[in-house]
């Protein structure tokens, strides 16, 4: 039995005392005061508390299934769905004018995190319906909008992301599914497609599938891959439902966890089709989808071991064995609470640590889109883009190593499946494999977000660090635990971009075969920056004295423990990349 | 569709060329020719390959049931198990007066990996049965051997040890077992143990339990334990088999993985037991079978990476996607075999180097036990009591970490239970847990070992790796990939040493707070001196012309690999240490 308390207050000190968000000048963020962030974050803590939460445990013991043809969802999540799409939840930030509520798209990360870390699958039925929504908005004409998007901002019908084959998952350039233009302007699709999560279900009375193809004569590799609008059930032009179109479900894959959510091979058999966008554009198109979904499964990461964290605690205060080596800490029981043992201790502060930066980064990067979006700000979009794959892989494969630490704090009750625990890990382990392996995420940062734009968004994140550095450098409190080493990680990232500049143009593999240690050192200094600017927000709120203290003292804490225990990673990453491609790559083939 | 390939020319080199086994003046390494261990190794790897592991899958799948108080392994496992128990694999280090094949522990370890490899569910029947054997052989009285022994080394009978109660794992102090003195010298054992592994099954006629338990007025805490023989059924004197014992399984856990394996809870209602070893001694009488067991589980972290591994290595040469950024290595192909990419070697060298030096590790450990067996060496007998928390927490936390690497290499198709992958991951867990969750090691490592015999044996090890330094100095090949390193990983272990001897006696917090970055710190050095130990037998095999000059060129490679990117981590260990407990300990309790 797992619970779930939504982090409130976390999430409004970022908010409110960190990012600031009314002062940002940001269109929409004037309208984020405390108390109504504060209603709207309670609201969703307490749906996700007491109705995602409890579907949590029975979602994945249940399952998915398919029946004759059609996916079934465990039992109790149709009645959450609804709950949710009643509640307004899948439409917050969507566009008004299509039904949305026009939040931005903070307050939705906020709200997502909390129904994440009760219970993933489900939250992915209305994630992915959420990124085709964003999609067809960027990409489609005005009567696709008007046709698909309200229905798509109340989840009425849901969305999903086919680009996976076979025999092509990474290097899309290779897939055949084809689309045959028709004389009424539409296309028939006709392929398969794999893992297609939240590929068929009941929760909604329609499934819009975004799905890649190749026109007949379109270009080789990437460049002739189109984007295609393709509906399970036809829509009639007065957006009433039609028949069902070629689209089935070849089967439910048997997954190591997110068992209540439906992963789908899908069968497209002459079905129509329409295309979104520009001819053979498809796979810039379909970026929209991904670097949102890279964003989210970033947040899956952290949220997933937030979740477990909070059982990793209860228990660590309950299951009393042994004694404090400082002196009973309960000396009327017959043990102390593990609590009190340093190596525990080690284990919940790494956890919390890493889940408080993640939070701060992943809000952070909230905010450096909506900026985007609504102020066209350039070089906020630039340094999201920068940082989308440390998001999504260093915050995965963290997360993931957080949650097997909370299920470690349990011994060997930890490994039973009735605790809960197990569930954590199987259904974290997917954040580091989907929307891009996290090798893939690395690769994407070093081959090419580095050198975008000319480096220029890297120079302006060591630009960022330098200047905060320089504008507290007076403050001796925040000196030597946050700043110095902030410093040094930073100077460790520098570094290992140097490394990659001057070697990598004689051997691109001397840069990439450092490159998933640079995502983890990248990963690092960020986590590192976010924890010495919460540092200094609870400082100042200590110094005004408002709010509860022991709040900002632990969190200074907490941060401390960050840069003292965790920040020293830099370096070892940094000797692995100096090593260079020879010790990674001189190993002949066939001796491996 | 999993494959396995024992790796006999691996352990053959490290019988032959590192460790010269035939050339330690231990008692029965005489017989260990080349000729003769590589006929056993070649027979059980057969077994391995063609018996064990094609039922892995189907026992994770099928996994055990409860059925009218008995349970039923998978499908296949009971003729698999009768083949072994024919072909005299579990008799093969087992003494010859009760019917044991005599041979050196040692050779047992290799054969074990392969098993474990093929099928850790399986394997783990046998192996409990093997510890439980191992405790009665040193602590039971001449009937007490008569009785059970022959027949546990045949495996018609298999054992068990049973610790854990609900309310009490690692600290056994709390347990409530009870066994009362009957006037026939037996006790009457009450009270409940969970997480047995192999509780009960249908292998063998009977099940011999270790049951602790403690005798009414015994001292509180763990100095009033004792051990006790408690057979599932009756033996009566001469060996044949009475009326069942007040024995019966509570339940069936439903785990993560090793589903092969029965995890049973085990009541005990009155059932006849007798006395093993001494009243109140029964703790150090389990620890025979405790050392033993975490030897094991350390072994079965790294063979689980080594079954995983192979897999990833088949799929990173067949999977084609991407070209290499040095251009096309398989141009006529649609696309190159992943294992072109640098990231992805990466991890395979990741997995292959942790993997060699894990096996040379648990190899050299083997050798010291039989050193202390065999000649009653005690400076063996301290340098693996040492290690052996080292190699349990070390090898499976790295060995979770490299199935986890595995895995990867696949993609989304690493998330689909049909690929095995996941079994790999699922069952690899839990050897971070059983044997002393690797909290309780470092705990053991720090706050024991380390200071045992007046720190005779850390000072030991410091002497072997500064002596192995001193005597290659001129050796220039070695100097800078291994010796250096080393160097500087001993000299890092030995700085986090002084440490805790410095702010230790004040605070044992601050030896505490270390404890678990020491152990790996401990663990990196002890495999740098492992690779140091292969390169050097590499190369001189290189230079005597023996053997296949690519087999010894790949270990040199594969050893630099360790030595440049994972012997760093010692440095990043050392600043956690030294950052000391106030990290660690000073969030208030409330405040987590």
């Amino acid at each position: 039995m797992t619970r779930y308390t939504a982090p409130t207050d976390d999430m409004q000190f970022l908010l409110h005392e960190v990012l600031k968000v009314t002062n940002t000048g940001i269109p929409g963020y004037d309208e984020l005061e405390p108390d109504f962030t504060r209603a709207v974050l309670d609201e969703a803590g307490r749906i996700a508390s007491e109705v995602l939460e409890p579907l949590n445990a029975a979602g994945d013991r249940e399952g998915c299934r398919l029946e004759n043809g059609v996916v079934r969802t465990p039992p109790g999540f149709g009645e959450a769905f609804a709950q949710m799409r009643e509640g307004g939840w899948t439409a917050l930030d969507c566009d008004p004018e299509y039904g949305g509520q026009g939040m931005p798209y903070i307050l939705n990360t906020a709200v997502g995190e909390m129904f994440v870390s009760a219970n993933m699958a489900f939250n992915m039925y209305q994630g992915l319906t959420h990124g085709a929504y964003s999609t067809i908005h960027a990409h489609g004409t005005d009567e696709q909008k008007r046709l698909f998007l309200p229905k798509m901002v109340t989840c009425e019908w849901a969305g999903t992301m086919n680009l996976t084959e076979p025999h092509c998952g990474t290097d899309l350039g290779l897939l055949r599914t084809r689309a045959e233009p028709q004389a009424d302007g539409s296309y028939r699709i006709t392929g398969t497609k794999i893992f297609i999560s939240a590929g068929d279900h009941d929760l909604t009375e329609n499934v819009i599938h975004l799905v890649l193809a190749r026109i007949p004569g379109a270009p080789e590799g990437t460049r002739g891959i189109s984007l295609f609008i393709v509906p399970k059930i036809s829509v009639n032009a007065d957006g009433s439902l039609g028949a069902p179109n070629g689209v089935s479900v070849g089967k439910l894959e048997e997954k190591m966890g997110i068992h209540g959510n439906s992963t789908c091979v899908m069968n497209y058999d002459g079905a129509t089709g329409y295309l979104l966008g520009e001819e053979n554009k498809g796979l810039r198109a379909m970026f929209t989808m991904m670097n949102e979904a890279r964003m989210g499964v970033g947040l899956q990461g952290y949220a997933e071991a937030a979740a477990a964290y909070q059982n990793a605690v209860d228990y660590a205060r309950e299951r009393l064995q042994g004694r404090a080596v400082t002196g009973p800490a309960n000396p009327e029981g017959p043990a102390d609470p593990i609590i009190v043992h340093p190596d525990v201790r080690r284990a919940l502060m790494d956890q919390k640590s890493f889940i408080e930066g993640a939070r701060a980064l992943v809000f952070w990067g909230a905010s450096l889109i909506d900026r985007g979006h609504k102020l066209g700000d350039r070089e906020a979009e630039g340094l999201i883009s920068l940082i989308t794959p440390v998001i999504k892989g260093f915050l995965t494969d963290r997360g993931f190593d957080m949650t097997v630490q909370a299920q470690q704090i349990f011994g060997g009750h930890g490994y039973i499946e009735e605790t809960g625990m197990p569930q954590f890990v199987r259904d974290a382990r997917i954040t580091m494999i989907y929307e891009g392996a996290n090798g893939i995420q690395a690769l994407d940062l070093v081959g090419r977000k580095l050198a975008q734009d000319g480096g220029r968004h890297i120079m302006a994140f060591f630009e960022m660090i330098k200047g905060f550095i320089q504008e507290n450098k007076d403050d001796t409190a925040l000196k030597e635990g946050f700043l110095d080493p902030l410093k040094q990680a930073s100077k460790d990232l520098q570094e290992a971009g140097m490394f990659f500049m001057q070697n990598g143009m004689k051997n691109p593999d001397a840069a990439l075969a450092g490159s998933y240690d640079f995502m983890h050192l990248f990963g690092h200094t960020v986590l590192g920056l976010m924890w010495a600017k919460m540092a200094k927000a609870a400082r100042q709120a200590l110094e005004e004295g408002t709010g509860n203290p022991d709040f900002y003292k632990a969190k200074i804490t907490t941060g401390r423990y960050y840069m003292a225990r965790q920040l020293p990673m830099t370096r070892t990453h940094l000797a692995r990349i100096q090593s260079g491609a020879e010790p990674v790559m001189s190993l002949p083939e066939d001796r491996f």
